[in-house]
């Protein structure tokens, strides 16, 4: 028997309703390319994102097609956010630091049939101009004045193109499982695959982002997302701010700059903020520096990569600021766990430990760990597997994939491995591709990693798994030495002795010169592991 | 085009499974029957619920059967919430302060199979049992020592029925839209009313609730629902408090107990609790007796009437406790707006009248209201007509009605006259049958009463529409005047000139010894009206 209470769809378009009764006066402030503080209020937003989707009409946009955006968080791109999902069009946020061969892969891919891009973009575009089969034309999100100069075909200006729109549109009543917004993940192997996030999950992903122990933003704050509008939506925060009436701050292209952020802070009030831990590093250096403080700032969250401590200690004793870690993923909407304040009366060390891990999930993901043959491991804060989640705003298929993501008992795999408390709290402790499989068990390459990182002399360590006939996977360490250090692999490896289970001991140590790193400066495993394919074992296994 | 998102469904089983991961050791304490203070935990309660759910198999509960509840709030009534929802069965909680005629007519027509009952209701259900039709038999909520004699057939005790079960429940794979409570509009006009709740419906307003400007309730903080768990599933406070992690303590049977409230208030740092205006005076005339403070208690909430200022202030001023507002109905689940705490730049007086509101819609309501036309009105704090709501947790449908209860473009109307200000902020100003229907327009009754209440002389004043050939009604003022006072018609309605619109003045004044009352003490407009159905103009319209 089923209940009896109203089918309402859970839709962007009563976000934006919503903010429009209870909430038309809130601020939009942005820096764009050509303002330093673009402002406006919910109402005048919501009016232009109307006269936006009359344009798209216009243009010929049709139910589910795709409209790429290349652009930083500002005003436009907000618009652009809520004109394409509310008329049933799909949002498809680039993120243009990817290499131009990424781009072109993804624009193709979504067969997007316009791009807005910001002025800044437009060289780029140009570059790939001739190899977009599906793009019918180009709008720079920009007034006349500050439309750079370009010989692309069908080439528009934005405020031209909505500036004789009527600021009423008739917003079709969307199914909640309609398609609201796509986003590629960046793909370290293969191409980059992409998450079609739907209107009901995106809803549902914005209560979560909302809960009291997650970000909890109420209607007098303002909030500033240093994550950027390409990236899974901005950690949805363009969806939260107006669902509770919330001042949005949109820093445009100004993301690593200490220097506008402590302005933008200070000048509107900002009380709570989102971003990698770079961009924290960037502000406190240019606080530390100006000796400058942001007194309304009450609490950021740090995603993306682990946050260092000094990060937390430095917001907290300097500024009075609370630093929460987060922990998700592009396939995730982002938000799987939030470290929420921590009870004061728990005591520092101990409460230091906590702060570290990634956090709890909330209500609407779930997590488990399993061991390498595929069972459930206890969530006791040592066990540690590979991480799957579930959950209403958790990704089923990629975008044209014609197979699943999930697991045949519909969980998906994060790729990550990782232990769970019995408060539920997790902490990442490896990529599943960079533990050592051996007789079966799993070898965690972090944890000798680090350990290693502690012994006299040694500047970088890195442990792989190589193949090995008997136990499938054994772990060989990886050491570059500091400059003067004269180190020897027995010695090196018989300070393991003791510290772990004897079969988690590698097996060998080889010293060189120099590790090869990513781009982003993290050491490459995959390199390394192709590097020492053919490495012979040089001593027996312990075990 | 569908977005590629898990369809995971919206089920109170969710909450359950994500508590037991994250929060099995939150506490749940109770004061039942026999125990002045129970005390377990998540794990401890969910263990006993997937026992009760055996139970409820081994007696032959089927898929949808209504499973009745007349109990108070404790931990055994928390169970039976899960265990019956949770299985596909329906919770239907009985409110045991109806009349005796009314509990029989809403146990038949939901044809209930078994009742779950607290020991003191035994007399009670002893008394009805014979004409109940569909109930199997009857559970007292008690171990075998309080059991108390009875006569009635298949009597059983609870805590024998679940004793020899599993703690292992295989909860089946719900849809969301399957029912899960059922309660029942107390209904001053015809029968009550059942409002059949679904899966998903009690899990998006959990998700209202809990909003940063609504409840806002934290992992580490305990809450106290002084509101019964069966009206309107307490407010969804026990799917609240687990779905965080929050401590949830239960008053049993002392709801208007000041002592006991205090005292499980401060042994057990309760932080948030809810409940009705009565509540509050009890606790605070306690706490004025005995020069008690409470000092975890940091929030109260105050539904299901307007909550007087005095209450408000003596909370804030003597105990630093903030009162909030809220306003909803057994139909909205019941959540519909909430008065978060105002911005403290706001100035004093302004923001009393602020908080004096029923407060704004949370994302997931919206309102509207009618002028008698059905013409919407302007948001302007003044324009008042018929509130009408939407959204996933309102009623459609009563349960067994063959018709919707919406309007022709899917609404809600709530059968309250209100206004809405520019902000969202509701003020409820009367109920749709008490206002004056004149010449097509409406006129407020309560505005005109409050107007004559503070006329010398006037102990109780109420104004009612009586039937009028030309206007269709027009309003009549009847007065009780004090004891001493020597009161004129004329000389009272001439008061009103220049005070009101002239064609809201009312055309007539009587003056009467006693207004009929209703048993909870409120002006019965209902017998006012019928008294003066006959009523003879004495005097000319004036417009």
């Amino acid at each position: 028997m089923n209940g009896m209470m109203m089918q309402s769809q859970l839709t962007l378009t009563a976000i934006m309703r919503h903010a429009l009764s209870n909430s038309p006066n809130s601020e939009i402030v942005s820096v764009t390319a050509e303002n330093p503080q673009h402002r406006y209020n919910y109402k005048q937003a919501f009016d232009r994102t109307a006269q936006l989707a009359h344009a798209l009409t216009r243009l010929g946009a049709n139910n589910g097609d795709r409209i790429g955006t290349l652009a930083w968080n500002d005003h436009r791109h907000f618009e652009l956010y809520y004109a394409t999902s509310c008329s049933g069009l799909v949002c498809h946020t680039i993120n243009p630091r990817l290499f131009p061969e990424q781009i072109h892969f993804i624009i193709e891919h979504a067969e997007d049939r316009w791009l807005f891009i910001d002025p800044m973009f437009v060289p780029l575009v140009e570059a790939l101009a001739n190899k977009l089969t599906h793009v019918e034309g180009i709008i720079v999100l920009a007034d006349r004045a500050h439309m750079p100069e370009s010989k692309l075909p069908h080439y528009f200006c934005y405020e031209e193109l909505i500036a004789e729109e009527s600021s009423h549109f008739q917003w079709p009543e969307l199914g909640e499982n309609t398609a609201a917004a796509l986003c590629y993940t960046s793909g370290t192997t293969g191409n980059p695959k992409g998450v079609l996030y739907s209107h009901r999950a995106m809803t549902l992903h914005t209560y979560g982002v909302l809960m009291p122990d997650a970000f909890a933003i109420r209607h007098d704050e303002a909030i500033l997302p240093v994550v950027p509008m390409f990236h899974v939506n901005a950690w949805s925060i363009p969806y939260a701010a107006p669902a509770v009436g919330a001042k949005l701050v949109l820093p445009g292209p100004k993301m690593g700059c200490g220097d506008t952020l402590s302005k933008l802070m200070r000048q509107e009030s900002v009380t709570i903020a989102a971003g990698v831990p770079t961009v924290w590093l960037a502000l406190l250096k240019y606080l530390r520096d100006s000796d400058e403080t942001i007194p309304s700032l009450n609490r950021v969250v740090v995603g993306g990569s682990a946050c260092p401590w000094s990060i937390m200690e430095e917001f907290e004793q300097k500024h009075g600021v609370y630093t929460h870690h987060a922990w998700g993923m592009t396939e995730m909407s982002p938000l799987g766990t939030y470290n929420t304040q921590v009870d004061p009366t728990i005591p520092t060390e101990e409460a230091k430990q906590l702060r570290l891990k990634q956090g709890r999930a909330g209500f609407g993901v779930e997590m488990r760990i399993l061991d390498p043959q595929g069972s459930p491991l206890s969530h006791n804060g040592k066990a540690f597997g590979a991480l799957q989640v579930r959950g209403p705003w958790i990704c089923e298929r990629y975008y044209k994939a014609e197979e699943s993501a999930l697991s045949a008992d519909g969980w998906f795999d994060t790729g990550d491995v990782a232990t769970i408390d019995h408060l539920g709290y997790l902490t990442i402790t490896d990529r599943t591709k960079d533990v050592i499989k051996s007789g079966g068990e799993w070898i965690s390459s972090i944890e000798l990693e680090n350990f290693a990182m502690t012994l006299d002399g040694v500047a970088e360590a890195a442990v792989i798994g190589v193949a090995h006939e008997k136990w499938s996977e054994r772990p060989l360490l990886v050491i570059v030495p500091e400059a003067s250090a004269n180190l020897e692999s027995g010695k090196i490896l018989s300070a393991f002795l003791g510290q772990f289970a004897k079969w988690w001991i590698p097996d060998d140590c080889v010293i060189i010169d120099e590790l090869p790193h990513t781009a982003t400066g993290k050491i490459s495993k995959k390199n390394l592991r192709h590097q020492f394919a053919e490495h012979l074992w040089s001593q027996e296994v312990i075990v």
